[in-house]
């Protein structure tokens, strides 16, 4: 039996959708939020990025008002977190390096899709950080708290920089494909677990404190 | 002398627009805001939920900028509140009546439209609810706030979740039409109205404060 | 040698965009943020409003996805800040003056652009408004903070309500073109710098603190 990218992508997007679903559950359940709360957040860190990528694209209705997985897995991820979130604790470093994953496979796919569709290089690397961080900023805005990936310089969005610039810059080179991709998307994950192990920050201007 | 569905639904969804468009003018007053941000706050509540759902449905430019009456009713509503507002807490019970009847009246038109544009009828229920209570949302994170559907468990959105539930499935069973559409946004106010007097809270998750 | 409108326009157009940049950059330091909410809020703060004109007008995708300048610029004015913030002191008289300039600047592009797309005037004048300081709300969001242009009573969006509303206005009437443009810009600029100098207020409702 050979399993082709046609059968894996998806697998991973919707693994990539789920898990950044239990992240915006399990933020709400640390703010006091109530189920509605709690799905709210779950669907909006899942597709809040894509659904930007979309606009900014111009591909309307963005690909989360056409794919039923895409907007039932947040609402059992907030089952999960609601029915069984003290038991999450135990697998919060699992979750930890499948949110980076999910990063470096947004990162690529969104700039993937904005070159698709004839957008330029450089405004597809921002698309590229926007598919994979502005769920997480939208999930801090609704939470009434300054987006983390702004201010806590825990080098999250620099690796998606990278990852997305790396997919875009082969493009302009006459490069594309799975290989490309793929490389891309591990050098983002990469990054990012190197950036935990290590303890990268991210700059903060000089003379500041 | 009869009055058709044609006549009462435009007058209907004035009427909701205008009383959302007061409840944001009077959050504004309340958070010491000027007239710019009163005028701002009750655009944003009255026609926020349904810009967010065209945007999600891909039907551009929304209806906001094709009716003049939807943003003209938002600034009438301000300066009816930046005149008289010592007077409104008078009739402060009648705009919780009609803000539910909004809420009733909202969750049906925005899934009925989603459907209308071949959305399916798990995306239509969410966007239905969107309708409802995203311009809410919007006016609480221009206030600076968490937004209150998603914490105060005053039984807000899950009316609206139950009312364009109950229209999208009635679609996906092959019923469709006024009567329908009556009978749900009949029984997301009456529920909403319930929860007012009975004091019905939306569930947090067990095991929380 | 003769200086055309079409070569002075776009230069403006980057003038607006860069100035609004660095507003952005220097509230995110001001902030305590790092370089990539640095980043976040140069890009918000100048192309925000434009996108969010384009959303509700319809033509997607927005400018700001089409145009390299247009999402560079904020990364200049980003490094900018970053590495020589402790001098840019000197220049806040300039910044204040170039930020009148691109409210009236915008105000009224963003109107035009919405008439030529068949949008009604009213709504114009809204989505005139929305340009000019969308992406200053957007930029307050990001730093959780009640936009303000809402309350601190500045009186910086009602330039651009009179400066749009003039060219919306004039529009109506049969009157287009560059003369009327100008002379709402200058309208809208003039009114901002009236504001900054007589200390002008935004009105508040009466009987409030």
């Amino acid at each position: 039996m050979i399993i082709t990218a046609e059968q894996v992508l998806p697998a991973l997007d919707h693994l990539g959708i789920g898990v950044f679903a239990l992240t915006g559950a399990l933020a709400a359940l640390r703010k006091g939020l109530d189920v509605v709360g709690m799905a709210v957040l779950a669907e909006m860190t899942a597709l809040g990025g894509g659904v930007l990528r979309d606009l900014m694209i111009g591909t309307l209705p963005p690909a989360a008002s056409t794919n039923i997985g895409y907007v039932v897995l947040p609402l059992a991820a907030t089952a999960v977190v609601f029915f069984w979130h003290p038991h999450l604790d135990r697998i919060s470093g699992s979750i930890t390096v499948l949110d980076a994953a999910g990063l470096g496979l947004f990162c690529v796919t969104g700039a993937v899709k904005a070159l698709d569709h004839g957008i330029s290089p450089v405004h597809a690397t921002l698309l590229g950080v926007c598919t994979a961080v502005g769920g997480g900023v939208l999930r801090d805005l609704l939470s009434n708290e300054i987006p983390a990936v702004l201010h806590d310089r825990q080098f999250y969005a620099l690796p998606a920089v990278l990852g997305a610039g790396t997919v875009s810059a082969a493009h302009a080179a006459g490069l594309a494909g799975w290989p490309v991709s793929v490389a891309a998307a591990a050098l983002a994950f990469g990054l990012r677990m190197a950036a935990l192990h290590y303890r990268w920050r991210t700059p903060a201007p000089p003379g500041t404190p």
